[in-house]
């Protein structure tokens, strides 16, 4: 399977410029040779807008007058609904019944149509629709231009930081992960990526220990609060990760939610359960971890206000 | 009185490049023509860092070697420790007896030295170490210094928001708003720069009506929960306000809470009441605003996580 390279990552970082923001990389205020990369504070409060962006912008004019679709009641739909917007193109999510009305409020706000339909329904919907209309179906993760975009983000990372040791990336899909870690180390061969997931969603773990895709069912991984992190690899971005990811680190959910207060209290970050487990892996298992100068992806914001007031003063 | 001028500003960039924190220009993710400035994001949480870090890059080497000393139990006093561990500069901070031990720990584990006296006695303590020791006393904000160095803030805003038509921009003692004002208005001419204080402590508004300045005294001051803005104004800086400032609007309490929240919930960023003020003034008070692109300066985010978590439910 040919995997993305490093040019790629090039092409999405001219393609995103001026739509995305260019997050700085913020040295942790506890010192300790860490710095944060803090995507929450993109406009839709994640790095999903990055991949999602470079897909829109790559749609030849008559693909973009036809839209693009994807089916995610989360963080990648709103992303695509801004990155849709920002290039002036139609856009459908579809949405599973039940989600949160606040998620779909606020992908309709973003000028979305939204389709409900039954939660096992979503991707054959979407595909409905794609085939139906001729919209672009995009999906979250498995997908070299949405992994080539979330590349970017180690692109930054070694601009920012040249003599960065050890790179600490959340792994959910392995959109992300594949991307940072082609970026990284391509541009500082030295650096060590190093993947972090809840040990109750290490499916990403279990799939690089046996070489194969290994799939954790919802059962099992509904129990960790980093909603973002409950998705299995693809074949796509576990070729990716088999390649270039130096290791992989699991962490509780109570360490989650510390590194989530830490955040919010001493780098003034409000971040969601999925975007804080990079941290947590670098303030709870420094033992299993490359020695030097770190930085750590944080994913992103969305969290439950309730949520973060309990981590807060937890 | 002579002013400071945008070379000074300048300079002041060149000064500082390296040790503060390059912040982004955030769109507002509810839209509407907004951008946050996040200052919170510095390492010591606030704008305060930028003039720190100038005051002690100015100090020849032999003045450097003396040290410098201030009095201040807030966000400067953790900015200037901070900057002189930078420089290898020694640093005593004169602190209240009475201050909270967690900001005497942070100052004391940025390598100052902290003094406790009576309160009353804490600019004089100052003075005094400064006349024993050699040291260079740095105040929060009557000096030309520290007035051009927070300016460099405005002069990012225009680097990054050419087009921008309101600065929107917290009035404590006026170190902030004198040199975002002066870079600003000598960039972009036609923006407006206005003034926000708390209604509980709008000194400045009485002052720039006044034309001199008019003293809040404490028993009015401190019942703002916005403690960064309870200073009264010099003669320093009323005299750039009353130059370069397009106007003045005061907000509540409950809009200043109200704004927190919705910095936290929906731009994912923790801010200090007194940071909040700009933007509570954008959300309450529009009409009382020039029209147009507007840039909110996010001074803090050094808040205490009980305050923090009421807001974020209210």
């Amino acid at each position: 399977m040919e995997l993305i390279s490093i040019e790629d990552v090039r092409v999405a970082a001219d393609d995103i410029a001026g739509t995305i923001v260019r997050t700085p990389l913020l040295p942790a205020p506890w010192g300790d040779e860490l710095w944060l990369k803090p995507e929450s504070l993109q406009p839709v409060g994640s790095f999903k807008l990055r991949g999602a962006t470079h897909a829109v912008a790559r749609l030849d004019p008559a693909a973009r007058s036809r839209g693009v679709v994807t089916h995610s009641s989360g963080n990648h739909g709103q992303a695509l609904a801004y990155a849709a917007r920002a290039f002036g193109v139609p856009c459908t999510v579809v949405v599973p019944e039940g989600a949160p009305q606040v998620k779909v409020d606020r992908i309709r706000a973003l000028g979305a149509e939204v389709v409900l339909v039954a939660p096992a329904r979503r991707l054959a919907e979407a595909e409905r629709i794609a085939a139906d209309t001729g919209a672009a179906l995009v999906p979250p993760f498995d997908d070299r231009r949405i992994i080539a975009g979330q590349g970017t983000v180690g692109l930054e990372i070694v601009a920012d930081l040249a003599d960065v040791d050890v790179v600490l990336v959340p792994v959910g899909g392995g959109g992300l992960s594949s991307g940072v870690a082609t970026a990284v180390k391509a541009l500082r061969p030295s650096a060590a990526v190093i993947g972090v997931e809840p040990a109750l969603a290490a499916d990403a773990r279990d799939s690089l220990a046996a070489g194969e895709v290994v799939v954790w069912d919802v059962e099992r991984t509904y129990r960790t609060s980093a909603d973002g992190l409950r998705t299995n690899l693809s074949e796509l971005t576990l070729a990716h990760l088999r390649a270039r990811l130096d290791g992989i680190v699991t962490v509780t959910e109570e360490e989650i939610a510390l590194a989530m207060g830490r955040l919010a209290r001493d780098a003034r970050l409000v971040v969601e359960p999925s975007g804080a487990v990079a941290v947590a892996a670098r303030l709870f298992h420094r033992d299993e971890l490359p020695t030097g100068r770190a930085a750590a992806v944080i994913t992103g914001g969305n969290v439950d206000p309730a949520v973060l007031a309990s981590a807060l003063t937890a």
